[in-house]
């Protein structure tokens, strides 16, 4: 069944400005009746986790270290030209300066305007993440066949 | 509404070898009639500059700085094995050696195809980057909600 | 055409991670009865070369440099914070331990639930490839517009 107004995206990446286009996109589709799906695996986990921040969340040793080197939205680095993390400061000041919403903006944007929030199973499963970990909003946790489901016949992005 | 003969992609990537992918999907697409647009954004605009090379475009200072270092198409390095900036000309080499079109022939052969280029209002906001800035062949600049409904009903990728 | 059950992905990431990504996509879909199409390009050629290992395959002197650099699966590094190559050992024994299936074993598991492996056209005459030198569960080599003709009517992603 098609339906032209739902968008799905699978929010793989970590980087500050690959996550600042899932949440402008998302805000964006959602703000004129889309139904959005986002659906966080890998390194896109990080940004839906309570603690923010450098925090040793994840069950094991190994999680507990990548968790503290991802460190959440506020330390997330640009794709490119990071500048030894300088870039996503001088990023969130340019938004600022220009009115455009900086990505914890959107990320409450995306929250208000009821964007629907998934996690990855099996993501979660590797990096040792339960969903006490991830902020209420995440609606439930899925494998691949479910999400695939949700966002038949709209249009679904990796990114 | 679903044309089976549209393709959408968000040029995301300022990188030698995503570009080169971008091109290729679209001149492909072209060639066989699909309606093609292409919606730049964030490191992608750079691709779509007047000014290529090392160029100080954008308002204000750090605009200027991000656009010398990003330095459009001619310096685009590749993804992977970057090999301090080497790559891309060894690409570029293979193309030639091998009879495959180069990226800035593929650009060129995008024009003429009568691909549709759009630039992204929002981030050109933030890089201070202005239409004047960009080549004439850009179409209009936009909102994610105009893009997507232009999108709607064939394939969207994200780059 | 719109058919809800079809998946088509376009590998051009080398990346462990992301090639983790599509062969959980792919098996994810494909478990529950999808039609899989996954068009590997560029980088993700190199999870489908028969010789894995920093083997030097490629027609000429540059493919064959990339070829040992690139190294094959078992050298694919992650796409962020790779420790050296040191990551891509710890997510495999992440996987094993709680109890996800490693790369490898999905690579096996698309192969056995008759996931369609294509190669592109166009990227292999860059890094001089050929179709021998590829595994034999290739179906074909195409180029682009023959592969969107096949994605028609599903979902598309780029990874």
């Amino acid at each position: 069944m098609t339906n032209s107004k739902k968008l799905s995206i699978i929010s793989f990446s970590g980087d500050f400005d690959k996550l600042t286009a899932v949440f402008t996109l998302a805000t964006g589709a959602g703000a004129v009746g889309y139904e959005v799906n986002l659906f966080f695996t890998f390194w896109g986990l990080d940004a839906i986790k309570i603690k923010q921040g450098r925090s040793a969340v994840g069950k094991g040793f190994l999680p507990k270290v990548f968790g503290v080197f991802m460190g959440g939205l506020k330390s997330a680095p640009v794709s490119r030209l990071n500048f030894g993390g300088l870039s996503p400061s001088i990023f969130r000041h340019l938004m600022r300066k220009n009115n455009v919403a900086t990505l914890e903006e959107l990320v409450d944007a995306a929250k208000v305007l009821g964007i629907n929030f998934y996690a990855c199973e099996m993501a979660m499963q590797i990096l040792g993440i339960g969903k006490s970990d991830l902020i209420p909003e995440v609606k439930d946790v899925l494998g691949v066949a479910t999400f695939l489901k949700l966002a038949d016949g709209g249009q679904t992005l990796f990114i």
